[in-house]
């Protein structure tokens, strides 16, 4: 049993959230697929949030973050440490609301993830891949720049924001889902999704897929101690990080199951969604769907949500990773 | 002025053909893109038709077909010449009524369009990629098999069956478009698109969309003679073909202008789509937003349909093209 010593997001700041950023964000559809659904004899129900502002999911925590700031913290601008999808939702919220973002980006970063970023007039700062010289790099910018910090994940405004992903999904599914399934990295959509399918859903087993190559959540949820990733291991470039203080205590509670998937999975559920869905995602979004593809029998006749977190990749890239 | 000699479908024709088709196509969603929208001071409702059964369109124009063969024709089986989409829209309809399809292919069809055809049951007969080779080998296949031909433009069942596309678009924008815009290369998606417009929309002018490299539409049309493509070069490997004696007459009436695009265009197009709104399209599909992105001016302030014709591309292809 892991104790959650702080106070959760409650069912209206999400409820809150989704009205707060509604002007800034987009209501994804909830796409299916009947090739799909044939081949695994189940009922899966994509939420699209690769078609979300920049690209994911977190620009909602972004805007949710953003939209709260007050003006003397708006006028001192926000800064982060991100691989990517967090920095370029940043920096287009930091546009929208006329305030600066200073971002610490991993040298290793996807190229798309850092162009995304400067397109929307971020500040980069490169570092090295590890977390140390990623929060070092953070705590220097801070020091000069004053600017507020807005964590990726563990922060409650984040993982508000991340939360309103699922409660729209179950509104376009009409309460009508077994199961949701979400990609988790530092948990902030996880978490998030947790707390919303507790809300605003009528049982709905939330479930995690994660990369074999980065199983940190697995290892915590299942020994109820917070372990770090060492070493993370996978083509899941948003999923390389370890879960925090606020996010981990909420997926110890609300979760349901972690899965672990193999990165043959990940990158046939990428191919698979390409084929027949005519979409793009990006490796950390296809891990939902190679949940279902290994686990297919416990997916048999029901009703499942699956978050596409993001759909920022090059298609060179892509061709790279499922040409091989 | 070009008379029509024919009864062109009218309003209830469509109207039973959405009816008739509906239980086996999808519905497919209307998708907007807020960045495109900006960069061209436009508002863009993009048809996802590459999201249809069996990868675009052309699937309503087979189910409409096939759902109004008698018994005994069934009984003979299906056949046509194609290079790939009403190929696999027919081997897919075949197999789901009961009935067999008989495929020409030109040798150069796309890998990914041959394996559709066969994935669905389709018989696939080889010729080469010259119009007089199809049809001796269809002439061929018909008198050894007595199968019924579908052709895949030049038909009036076809052109009803693909007028549902734009009937649905105009209902899913509330009638409240100033323009839509379809790719031409037989003529039956945009034949059926003018007359849709024409019978269920309120003042929408069609716009036509065509390879330079292949522009007998173009030609055609402002010559008032139906003039067939010679050596057709463009990478829109669905808009190599030629206008029919049923398309022709109608789009002559009915079709307000068409734009020729370049290839540069088109490709650029199909990365805009790829990178902005997460989709994948074939070549053909990104003709239409092609026009757009090459007559920016006349869009500006406008609320454009745009058909998404298909989306059956392999990501290598796609590499290669985007990568050009």
């Amino acid at each position: 049993m892991v104790d959650i010593n702080f106070f959760p997001p409650e069912k209206d700041d999400i409820v809150n959230a989704a009205h707060r950023i509604a002007p800034y964000i987009r209501r994804t559809p909830v796409l299916t697929c009947d090739d799909i659904n044939e081949r695994y004899n189940t009922e899966l129900f994509f939420k699209c949030e690769n078609f979300q502002q920049a690209g994911s999911f977190k620009s909602r925590g972004a805007c949710n973050n953003l939209l709260q700031l007050t003006p003397e913290e708006r006028q001192r601008g926000v800064c982060t440490h991100s691989s990517g999808n967090h920095a370029a939702a940043l920096a287009r919220a930091a546009k929208l609301f006329g305030t600066k973002a200073f971002i610490v980006m991993p040298q290793n970063s996807e190229k798309v993830k850092i162009e995304a970023v400067r397109n929307y007039g971020g500040k980069i700062f490169f570092c090295e891949p590890i977390l140390e010289a990623r929060e070092a790099a953070l705590q220097q910018i801070q020091q000069q720049t004053g600017a507020i910090e807005i964590h990726p994940y563990n922060n409650l405004r984040t993982i508000t924001g991340q939360a309103t992903a699922c409660k729209e999904l179950i509104e376009q599914c009409d309460d009508n889902l077994d199961l949701i399934i979400a990609p988790v990295g530092g948990g902030g959509l996880l978490s998030g999704t947790a707390l919303s399918a507790r809300y605003f859903g009528n049982n709905i087993r939330v479930i995690a897929g994660e990369p074999e190559g980065a199983d940190d959540a697995a290892q915590s949820f299942y020994s109820g101690k917070l372990i770090p990733v060492r070493q993370p291991n996978t083509i899941a470039d948003g999923l390389r990080t370890s879960l925090g203080s606020y996010t981990f205590p909420i997926i110890a509670n609300y979760v349901y199951d972690i899965y672990p998937v193999s990165e043959e999975a990940i990158v046939a559920a990428m191919k698979r969604i390409f084929d027949k869905m005519k979409i793009v995602v990006e490796p950390s979004a296809a891990v939902a769907l190679a949940v279902v593809m290994e686990n297919v029998s416990k997916f048999i006749g029901k009703k499942t949500g699956i978050i596409l977190s993001g759909g920022n990749i090059e298609v060179r890239r892509m061709a790279e990773i499922l040409g091989g």
